[in-house]
Order: C-alpha cells, then structure tokens, then sequence
C-alpha cells in the first residue's frame, strides 16, 4: 500500500474550492476580455536556458530544472513573464502590437513553504506590449480597478508610484551609484517602519542625504502634494513626471481619484520597471500585503529578440487573492442556488428519471440523479450534503400518470402530481 | 541573445486557439455542472512513488521524473487517473459518495512525436466513483452524448461493449490463459482487418478458438442481435449481460439506441476495465480515431486504500477533439460578435475614450480602446484585424457637445452626434 500524500507545498483542491477559484478567475477572464484582452497559453516545460538565461541567479535555485529523457536541460516555468517574453519575441509578427494579452496558469517555485507559500501556485498575468504612452498606462489601472469591482471587493486600494522620476530623485541627489541599496530599504518601509530606514539609510548615504530619501518616500496629504514634493526633488518637471501627471488626471476624470493614491515608497524592487508602478491592497487585510502588483518595463523580450517590445502589466497572485476572500467570508453571488435532485423511489424507473433528468437541464437546471435506491431520509440527507434546492420526489403512480411531484428543500412547499412544465416554473421561480 | 524557441512536442497557444480551447472547454464544464459534477484539482507534481507504483513498467520511461530540490524523487502527471486514485484514497471520508467529479487539465508523457501527439497535452476527465449499478453505467454515457451535442458536433457515433461478458466468453470458451494476447489482437481489428486478426488468433489458440472469437467481436446488424450473440458465446445469461442489457434498454428509452451501438471489439486493452466500455468517433473523421473513451472500473484506488472503489468514467483527449473540430471547420457559436472598437484621433482626449469605453462595458458591450493617435486609414486596418464590429469615431466636436459618432463597420451604417445611450442601442441591435 503506498502513502497517497502530497508533496510539501503542493495541495489537492476538493469542489468547493476547485469551485471557487474557477468562479473567480471566470469573472476575472470576463473583465479582461470586456478590455478586448486575449488569452494565451505557453509549455509549462522549456529550455532551463530560456527560462533562467545563460547565468546563474538568486532565483535558480528554487527552479524546478531536471535533464529529460532526451538529454535536454529543461525547467519548469517559475513565473509567467519569462514565458511571456519568448513567446513575444517568437511570435511578434504573427500578433498586433499593441498587443494585449492574459495569462492565468499554475507555476512552480521550491520555496520554502511557510503560511500562505506554495510551491505550486496560479499566477494571473495581463500586459499591453507595443504602447508606451499614458493610455496603456492608464488602462491598465481601469481594468485592475474593473476586476476588483467585477469580484464585488469593497474598499481596494491602489498605490501608485513611478520608477523613473524615482530614478531621476536618485541622480539629482547624487545617489545613483547606491540606487539598488537604497530601493532595497525603500521596499521595507511598509514593514519596518519609518525609523528603521531612516537609519539604515544613514549609515548607508549619511544622514542628510538618508533624510531626503524619506522625505521623497513619505506620501503627502494629497496624490497632489506628493507629485509636487517629487518632481521638487528630482530637480524640476521632467518627460517622467508629465507621463504620471497625466496618468493621475485621467485617473480623476475617471473619477478614480479617491482609489488610486500616490505612494513614492512603492518601488517593486526589481531593475526591470522603467515608468508606473503599482500595489493593490484590501482595506480589510491590509496584512497580507499587495494582491495584484506591476508597472511599466521598456524592454520585455531584450534576452531573445533587438526588437524593442515596451509595455506595462500587472500580475494577481491568485492563491493569495482567493486566501484573502475566503477570509472575508467572500461568496459567489452567481452561484446557481437552483440545483435540481431526482430522487431514485426504486431503480426500476432508472431510464424514466434521467429522461426527466436531461428535460430539466433542456429547461436550464443543473440536475443530479440519485443514483441509487434508498430510504427517504437517507436521500433528504444526500440533497442537503449536495445543496439541492428542489427535489423531485417520483414513483410509480407519477410515472404511471406522466406527472411529478417536486419539493421546495428551502421553504418546504410542494407540489404533486403536475405537469412536468409548471414543475419547471416552480422550480425556475428559485433562480 | 537567446533563441526563443520551445522543446519538442510542447506548444505555444496564440489568442485563436487559445480562445478556441477555452470556449470548448467552458461548453463541456457547463454540462458536466448540469449533471452535477464538480471540478477537482491535484498537483502536477507529485512523489514518484504515488504516480508510478514501486515497480517500473513501459509507461515510466515516457515519465518526466527527477530529483527536486530537497531530494526527494518527483515526477510530473502522466494522466489524471493515477492522480484522481490518490485523491479519492486521501479524501474519502471528505466527499459524498457517489462522488461525481470532473478535471481537466494538462499532462506529459515523453512520447516520440508525431502528427497529433505532444508531450505537454489536455486531458478532460469525468467520473462517477461510489455507485455500481446501471443509473451510473447510463449517466456517463447520457452525459458523453450531451458534452458532444453542447459542442454543436453533428454525427457522433458511440460504441460500446461489457468487458465483463468479455471474460466470460473467454472462460466458457477456455481460453482464458491466453487472454492478454487476445485482447491485444481484437483491439487491432479496426486498423489491421478481420483476415489478419483470425490469422493471428488461429496461431495463438487454433483455428477453431480463433473463429470462435471473431464470431463474437465481429457486430450483428442490431445492438440488439449483437447482444444476443454475445450472450450465447459467453454461455448465457448472466449478472453482467443482465447489467448491459439494463443500459441497452435505458438508452433506448431515452430515444438514443440509434447513437449508441454495440461493438463486441471494443476492449479498452487494460485489465483495468471490468464493465462497460466505449469509445466515440466522428462520422466525418473517423480515421483520428476515438476522442472519449472509457468504462467502470471496480476498484479505482487499490495501490492506496482498502476501501473498494468502484466507478465509472471517461476521457476525452482535448488536442485530438480541437484538432478534430479544426478540420472540421468547427466555429463557436457564441462568440459575441459585437466587439466595440474606439478610435484616437488625439491623445489628448484620452481619459474621455476610457470613461467612454468603461461606460460601454457596463452595458455589456466588449470593448477596445486604440492607444495611440493614428491615421485613420490604420485605425480601420486595426478594427478590422481586431475583428471589431462598430467604431467609435469622435474627436473635438463630439466631446464639446457631449455626444458620440458610431459606424458599424460590417454594413457601414453610421450614427453622427448622437447620445450614448443611442448608440448602445445601435451596438446591441447586432448582438
């Protein structure tokens, strides 16, 4: 007999969770294609090289890579935009730029495993390539703000910031050469606090220049008085900071204001962002840190093709996205309450209860079939377990008579021996 | 640089076939739910162990396995049977039995290519677990027919058998002991003839033996004489022809006999199978052979459990179903063709084109808006590469006056200056 576990890091999804994720990334996919979004789909296995380049970084190590049957070195996908990136540079004539395209798939890091960390987990990917102005930039954030609208979210907060009047801050300043050291402890602000940073920034540029990035960091009152207080500091109005001026002005014409604030500590770490930059949190968790993250990079595919692929895209970690709704108590509201049970009187009349079966998913009811022959109160408890709204309770003069008789499992009114269609009204008025 | 290429066997999925395979599976996902299956989901990877048992048979070299980070032996999913075993060994007392459940995912196999085979593929899965009798051995099939006739596939064509009887035949017949190389002869019977096979088969237990088999597997002119003669071969009436005669009569009182023939060939090769079985074709290819295929089983989980699993299910190979309905010219029929494109005559007016495009979308309408400031020649060029149906035209007049311009770009019906909710009206009036 062998064990049937799972590995660490790695989970089974019974219904109604497998359901609720399906309900979540279905609403998700309806936004985006609503933005005229199109999915795409990559190999969850490629060449260890084209995945992880041809040196050897932090991030390799949590790589799932193995040698295959043939001798290939291969890796599994660690995320969605490495793939992303081949797949542009592979296919960039056979797509129309501005490109616009989704991804929600599973991808694999060996981590370690800690509350909320997987080792095999779903991201959800969405990017426009081949435009790089404030439209691009601004309909990203309109379709972020649509999806969280479209999951019935209350009180989701988006934090703006651009990378490269940051930059620009750090040149003005004279603190380019610390730049990677610098955004490291920007990052931590959230976490560590204001004083921390500060001193860390002091033993790392001098307390003058320590001071200054923090009051560049700080928001301000207002989305404003925070771009004021940086384009102040990073030496004047700049192309930069005239693209995210016009960003937060459509951000307000679209009423949006209030939702998308201004945040100079929002940096995303990593060299690849070039312009916007943003994190989402929940006003009611604003624990578990950023829901949906990205910004604006202006080179997507540089490692596979000379051709210059600019964009801005955003990322939703959905097991964290579907771990936070579950702790708000978050329910599908279209969820169909109006599931349909035939019970089973005697399997005798098998074939005549899946011929009504089939009928009233004609009529558009989901409908399960006892399958087996029970006592009553065995089948009662069977359509709770299952959430069965009406059951159809039918023997042999029903059958005899081409009539049914069905019941209300919510409120407990029945009807009995009527014609199979007000049988269906009855049942349609549920839903 | 690097080339971006993908490995052997592995695919890329631009947006069409992207958007195809999505829309084939949401049409089965909506059936499967109307006859209350659920959705599960299982690791892609797992221990090596659990996935391929202690020892090591043909199907392991095809197996992606290696040693991950931590040592210990994994591989990637070679199907969704042997994962599906696991689960119900792990959740059992976690789910109510019958169980039904669905899963469609991918898997990998590192299988020679050829035309129509991958080593990443989809593999669509859904079973009935807990209930043997005759309600259940329908159900799948009922449920076969209605994924199909949901697809708007016309000519499909299921055949079926009793692996049971099957056996019975041998063991009436004495030939029991050679019952492995039987089945593998009769399963060639489509693709080498019934000369080869009796040739084979009078080499294996006699000539006499061999015509005996041929008498059975070879189909009457009726499921009904095809029974008949099954029964007689296999030495009369039993527990298992009292079974499949029970789904003969339920099918045809659901007034589908004519869909459902008998097909005393069909084995389904392993000793996995105990009770019905069937494959589907398509009349108009059946030269790619069966895309669903399966049977009951009478103990799903042995390797895990103790607890006798019996069930019954079926398979449904994606890629060679898409590449099927491909050549067949296949169109999803609810694609809304009634996607609304904006035009950018000047980028100055872009938070108008987004507020524009957000109202649009609450009215349902899919909606695209153009990024940058064009040439109205290429903004057509565009709508219709992105098979927009109307376009929104407006510039400095309309916005002053708050009102849009709208052409339908399919018969070049045009709307000047007219207010929004007019123009909704004049996009819906197509959908």
């Amino acid at each position: 007999m062998i064990e049937p576990r799972v590995l660490k890091g790695f989970r089974d999804f019974l219904p109604p969770q497998a359901s609720m994720r399906r309900a979540i990334t279905r609403k998700l996919e309806k936004v985006f294609t609503g933005f005229g979004f199109q999915p795409i789909d990559t190999p969850v296995l490629e060449y260890r090289e084209v995945l992880l380049g041809k040196g050897g970084g932090e991030t390799d190590k949590q790589v799932y890579a193995f040698t295959d049957q043939g001798g290939r070195e291969v890796a599994m996908r660690f995320d969605l935009t490495v793939p992303f990136a081949r797949f542009m540079a592979a296919h960039q004539h056979e797509v129309h730029l501005p490109f616009r395209r989704y991804h929600i798939e599973k991808v694999w890091r060996g981590e370690n495993t800690q509350k909320g960390r997987y080792r095999e987990f779903v991201q959800c990917d969405f990017d426009i390539v081949g435009a790089d102005n404030a439209s691009a930039d601004l309909e990203i954030l309109l379709m972020m703000h649509s999806a969280f609208a479209a999951l019935g979210v209350d009180g989701v907060s988006f934090r703006i910031n651009h990378r490269g009047i940051f930059n620009l801050f750090l040149r003005h300043q004279g603190m380019e050469s610390s730049s990677v050291e610098i955004l490291r402890l920007v990052d931590k602000l959230g976490k560590a606090g204001p004083e921390w940073v500060e001193e860390q920034l002091s033993l790392l540029v001098g307390s003058e220049k320590g001071a200054r990035v923090l009051e560049f960091i700080v928001p301000a009152d207002t989305s404003a008085a925070s771009l004021e207080n940086m384009i102040r500091l990073s030496g004047g109005p700049s192309e930069e900071s005239e693209r995210f001026a016009a960003v937060i002005d459509g951000l307000e014409k679209l009423g949006l204001a209030e939702r998308f604030r201004i945040d100079p500590s929002i940096t995303r770490g990593l060299d690849y962002y070039t312009g916007i930059v943003y994190e989402t949190f929940l006003d009611q968790l604003p624990e578990i840190g950023s829901v949906c993250s990205g910004g604006r990079y202006n080179n997507l595919a540089s490692l596979y093709t000379k051709q210059e692929l600019p964009g801005v895209g955003s990322s939703i970690g959905l097991d964290r996205l579907v771990a936070a709704l579950e702790e708000i108590g978050w329910k599908d509201e279209e969820r169909r309450e109006n599931l349909v049970g035939i019970f089973c009187l005697s399997e005798e009349f098998t074939s005549w209860y899946h011929k009504l079966a089939m009928e009233l998913r004609k009529a558009g009811l989901n409908c399960e079939v006892q399958l087996t022959e029970q006592k009553l109160g065995k089948q009662f408890a069977w359509a709770e377990k299952q959430g069965i709204s009406f059951a159809f309770i039918c023997g042999e003069e029903e059958i005899r008579q081409n009539k049914v008789s069905v019941k209300n499992l919510v409120n407990r009114e029945s009807r009995n021996m009527i014609d199979l269609e007000d049988a269906i009204s009855f049942c349609q008025t549920f839903s």
